[in-house]
């Protein structure tokens, strides 16, 4: 098995990663214990406008839920590259948490979490998934429909 | 105080795991850094198939989600064998999140996480009680009713 | 930058703690592993008596949102003194999480979560201040608004 790294899979994707997201309020994008990275919570965003709003399943289909997923795991990636200098300080993924913004009737939260672990895996690779957390919640700050939590475990 | 080890309290109590859960998707259930044993999200499933459906408070009894709870952190035990090879490597629970699918209305909430945590209590003993996180959110992946968040700290 | 301990801060601030929680069942309320202490759920009580009701953006307002949350992250600081003898034993925050019972059409999830952030700026500085996951959720163990998760680095 030929590992390539992070950034190298980034380039042979075409991906670009949006500008590093900034707080809403008091707090910080990323905070690292030892070596584990623990970022806030990670939105759809450009800037502070959102891409999405909406309920997954009222207002908006699973495919664009999937794409809000995608989208605020980039975020994600690109937080983390900001606090490391390169994603390749990453040595796996501890946790991701996908939140779906949805009504008590919706059943296809894998199929939205996927936006988020497709991303993960074409990015890091099948040998550093991480295991995950999904729900389904009443709403997520400004209306939008995906909210990701991510840990990742840094090289020391 | 004799402390009496997590797989002899399994053969006393005659409880037998379930299989291992597999993912529904692009993670995987366990994750270690370091000491810590982080899993997936923990579901009320035999194999990819819900063994409760529903809502706790509107089609589901307390009891039943209680029911739930417990056979989700029951999985959460198997998963953690599975990765470890023995429930005796776990030294302690870090963290139990008992998530419970149910209405704006519902109270109960401590009774249904019961479920998990007299589990946890009868196999790992009072003195390895983890702190919890309980909430009551919209819905969880199937039209489950619970979901549980384990994170265990492991022998080194 | 002169940096003021936290708990000197409490006291040129004036503010007292509350008595430290106990539980609401099987579960502590603070649990250490190496540098992290992870805290139970930590919600707007005195003692098990809640001390708000109902949903932000229903029953209650923002203010008493925000009210509640810095409520709840108080009991949280009474948690950590209570397991760690002071407060000025905690290096930084690592994690905060501000979960919110309220209805799908809320919006103002950040507004309610800096009654906890800007507590924590308060005490700890802005030096400390840790990530943020904010949550719109069904419903919280009896009723409450708000309820706060929060994980602290230790000093070695």
């Amino acid at each position: 098995m030929v590992v390539v790294s992070a950034e190298a899979r980034l380039k042979q994707l075409a991906l670009c990663l949006p500008k590093a997201p900034t707080p809403f309020g008091a707090y910080v994008e990323a905070f690292q214990s030892g070596p584990l990275l623990f970022l806030s919570g990670m939105l759809p965003v450009a800037g502070h406008v959102p891409l999405y709003v909406g309920l997954v399943g009222r207002e908006l289909a699973v495919d664009e839920g999937y794409a809000a997923a995608r989208a605020a795991c980039l975020s994600g990636l690109a937080a983390a590259r900001e606090r490391l200098g390169s994603l390749d300080r990453i040595r796996s993924v501890a946790k991701l948490g996908v939140y779906i913004a949805c009504p008590a009737e919706f059943l296809d939260h894998p199929k939205v979490a996927d936006g988020a672990s497709e991303l993960l895996l074409d990015v890091f690779g099948a040998h550093r998934l991480p295991p995950r957390i999904v729900l389904g919640v009443s709403s997520i700050p400004l209306g939008m429909p995906v909210e990701i939590e991510l840990v990742f475990e840094i090289e020391s």
